[in-house]
């Protein structure tokens, strides 16, 4: 016998001694006196190892998948996304939420990605399209008077390979509600998803209660809206001392355009000149012409010295490079005293802005001997995910991110409209079923860039893990959005036919939300690649290796959809 | 204000007096003394009525499903769907089962219905198709080492309408069990669908311990393999009795050919010769030449006559014709005398076989006076379904069903292979992927026709309602059963290359079942239509008239999906 045959034993179960158990073994405290032994099923030569987590090429991995699928740790991980989902269900119908199946045969969405197309036989030259999402029909569900909708919904994307999508289907937690604004939809769904990542965190902590940060502030202080808020980073605008100041590449920027902003990123311990020119390095790889710096140290102390005595009431030392040195030596003493109120900015930007101005920034930043700020300037819109991405580099070359955690937060107001630079019109900026704040008034009397949709984010650790929106329940309004961006009453009408024609029988007012359910998982069983949680994955390349799909069909069944093939020449 | 309008009411809510009080309202026992009062949303004039059940064309119902579903019974027998198939998660859960989702974009099937194919985008003239079950997958998951598999699985047939079925989408409760045998499966599932029958029956009866059935025993005595077990009547065999008789139609039959038999299909107070009649008759408007019968009243007395007295032990008459006659004229007594042990048989048949031959079938299918026996003669497999039907007509017409309870049973033991008279072949009688009883050992030695196969139904009240197998896990015993039928070596490996390739690799035996949700939930509900039970239903020729599916699509979809319509000639 081999490993992975199958087989049966007759026999007595009996308990280890003592002395003979093996903690280690799940089955390491009994024995097995076997009588009989039958092989119902042999095995060839492996195509891959079962035992071990030896890495494999994927293309074998997904091939063998079966086998695959007999490795623990991938074996664990396809539990852990069952009973998350279980936990899901549960938790959504403890709190009064029903579950309906939305068709997958359905229509072609005009709006949003590429859909899958399914040809219809009996309807020659029409086709079926794959849901999205089920969007419209849940927003149809509460208007047939159904209150409380939740679904593990597919969903399917035709989208070209992504490393963070598995090409066709994924699923979400799909919810929604009648007679509710905003706040009962996240109060509602906090407990529901905080739940869910505790009772999966594996003793992690998971935040209590979310914070609600609008998306302005989201990317004033993170670059980002979807903040990653173990890292401690909060960036500030640091405007006003700049202007007029002695650097004059800021200070003209500034004069030139009201719109130019000078951000500064915190660096708690990043005051050494070695990690500010590395960071000024990365900055360059990214293709920006530098990385302003200052870096604060204690005034006068000459590197190599050592500080020994007390700390005055509320000020104790940062670690800085002196007292890293003197640490190595071995010469520490937490007894470390700060030499005073004065701090030395070094670095050309100090040089620059001079001493008063310097001292300002770091008040203003908090910050102390041995750490650092980087600032980029310029129209806050170009240049916010390039300052997001320095923030993140920063908390994670300091190790200033405690990375065993979930942090969770909502954001909220994201902007209503936006505009496309390319075709210079305004667009929703996310989805546009969503309700405008203010209303038709502020449709009607507002600049459209400013106004704000109820629209809401859940974000866990730096993902987008759920989002949704209070919709836009009355038809006017609805018609109004839509002309704003250009479309005309009678294209809303023929595009979204079923829930502009039930608008106008009575809806109540509703919203919800759809949370990513690979993503989940992944966060909560740490797994870096979407085949690693799910059961039979494409590869990259839109290709089921195990099944053979997508493959050839015959002319018969062609001819029976009524299409043909058109092909199409390939580049050699 | 009018139906159908969404307010807002604020003000307080007060009990009513005990002699307002209104039991036939869901609110009948509060008031709401309303302070405001809020429009949320008016309602145009509604295209359908929303109270009261009243019926109304379905096309308007489906274009208008959102108003639709807000009445009353549809309303409850959604909610009761989703209940049930709650119910079903539940009770999976609790007897050890893991819900695991398969693919929805996954390999077009050689086998079985058509599928509905999609497109793919990537790569050029290759199809992926829908699944029409998870079957090859749930098989694959035991391959995987996960050994108690379930899913609220949707399953997708490209077939024409048909009125019991509705197109395109349908859900199973599909299940999956490594190293079980055929009990294992049966003594499994039957408690959890008892269950759920039990929950959702509002008090009907449910069978407790479900026969099993063998199909051969299902096929003589019911005539079909989902016999309604409500329907009392049990056929027999009594070709002995006409072999050699003065009926010579049956009786050269017999003699001309020893495949053919007469059943017998007793019918427990049908024994007028009105009701015989108009069995005939019936059955001659189903294309058979007629339905020959013997009915049975006492021996010697007269229409019309009223007798009275005491009942012999153990006798107690049936309601024949006399009674029945002496009933309506008010003469009736409850101590009717049967006359004697002596019946006559009434009809063309009884004059022909004779009084001794006449006596010896009544005897033997256990009837009396005022009952009657219809009789079918020639090849059982030609006949056994309009005998099915025969019996079935009886039983509802002389109202031998209690339809108030849910009758279950399995029926085991099915032939594994057919035989194709058209073809000339064997087939597969059903599921390719079952175990042969007697595995190789059978395939190699035994007439085919004869081998039975470990697959089995679970049948309620008439219908079908779940099916399954134990399943043939041997590479080699696989191939066997297709070479059979007619497929090599290759085409196996080809066809159903990755359960081929899993057998290879230690395969434990298992087996599993499918149960149809749509069909339990119309049982349960009472629904005599699938769309009364499903939310969004397309209507009979596959359209969806809420959201308009199939829809034409754009050139450049076609385009992207290296695709062209094909258009063909309609007749005019």
């Amino acid at each position: 016998m081999r490993g992975e045959w199958v087989i049966r034993v007759d026999g007595e179960v009996k308990a280890r001694t003592d002395d003979t158990i093996n903690p280690n073994m799940p089955t390491g405290e009994i024995e097995v006196f076997a009588r009989e032994i039958e092989v119902l099923s042999a095995a060839k030569e492996l195509p891959l190892p079962v035992f071990g987590e030896l890495d494999y090429p994927e293309d074998i991995r997904l091939k063998y998948r079966f086998l695959d699928l007999r490795r623990d740790s991938l074996h664990k991980n396809i539990m852990s996304r069952t009973k998350i989902i279980a936990a899901m269900r549960r938790r959504m119908t403890d709190v009064g939420f029903t579950e309906f199946s939305t068709p997958i045969l359905t229509a072609s969405s005009p709006e949003g990605a590429r859909d899958f197309l399914v040809p219809s036989r009996i309807h020659p030259g029409k086709f079926y399209a794959l849901p999205q999402a089920p969007q419209q029909y849940k927003q149809l569900i509460m208007m047939s008077g159904f209150d409380r909708y939740f679904q593990i919904a597919p969903c399917f994307r035709d989208e070209d390979p992504r490393a963070d999508r598995l090409p066709g289907e994924f699923y979400q937690l799909d919810i929604e509600m009648s007679f509710v604004e905003q706040n009962d939809v996240l109060s509602t769904m906090e407990p529901v998803l905080r739940g869910v990542f505790e009772e999966f965190a594996d003793g992690k902590p998971v935040t209590q209660e979310f914070p609600r940060i609008t998306y302005d502030d989201a990317m004033r202080k993170y670059g980002s809206d979807k903040p990653d808020l173990r890292n401690p980073i909060e960036m500030q605008a640091v405007t006003e001392h700049f202007a007029g100041s002695g650097f004059k590449v800021f200070a003209n920027m500034i004069a030139n355009d009201p719109k130019v902003e000078v951000w500064a990123i915190p660096a708690k311990t990043g005051g050494s000149r070695a990690f500010c020119d590395r960071m000024n390095s990365w900055a360059q790889s990214e293709g920006q012409p530098g990385l302003g710096y200052i870096f604060w140290r204690e005034e006068g102390i000459l590197p190599g010295a050592v500080v020994i005595g007390q700390a005055p009431e509320g000020k104790f030392p940062s670690q800085s490079e002196i007292d890293m040195d003197a640490k190595k030596q071995g010469l520490y003493s937490d007894k470390v005293v700060a030499v005073g109120p004065d701090f030395e900015g070094a670095g050309p930007i100090a040089k620059n802005i001079g001493p008063e101005r310097t001292e300002a920034i770091r008040q203003k930043l908090g910050l102390s001997s041995g750490d650092a700020a980087f600032f980029v300037a310029g129209d806050p819109k170009k240049f916010v995910s390039f300052a997001g991405a320095a923030r993140t580099r920063a908390g994670e070359e300091l190790n200033l991110v405690d990375r065993d955690q979930f942090k969770l937060c909502w954001i909220i107001d994201f902007p209503f409209f936006e505009w496309l630079e390319d075709e210079k019109k305004i667009d929703f900026a996310h989805n546009p079923f969503s309700m405008p704040q203010g209303g038709m008034e502020a449709l009607e009397n507002q600049d459209p860039l400013t106004i704000k949709a109820f629209q809401y984010d859940m974000v866990c650790n730096g993902f987008e893990i759920a989002s949704g929106g209070i919709r836009n329940h009355l038809p006017e309004t609805m018609v109004k959005a839509f002309e704003a961006v250009g479309h005309s009453r009678e294209a809303v009408e023929e595009r979204f036919g079923a829930l502009y024609r039930a608008f106008q029988y009575g809806a109540p007012p509703h919203g919800g939300m759809a949370a990513g359910i690979d993503r989940i998982v992944m966060l909560l069983v740490g797994a870096k690649n979407l085949r690693e949680i799910t059961m039979f994955p494409m590869n990259q390349q839109a290709h089921d290796l195990l099944m053979n799909a997508p493959s050839d069909v015959s002319q018969a069944q062609l001819r029976d959809l009524n299409i043909r093939l058109n092909p199409v020449k390939k580049e050699l």
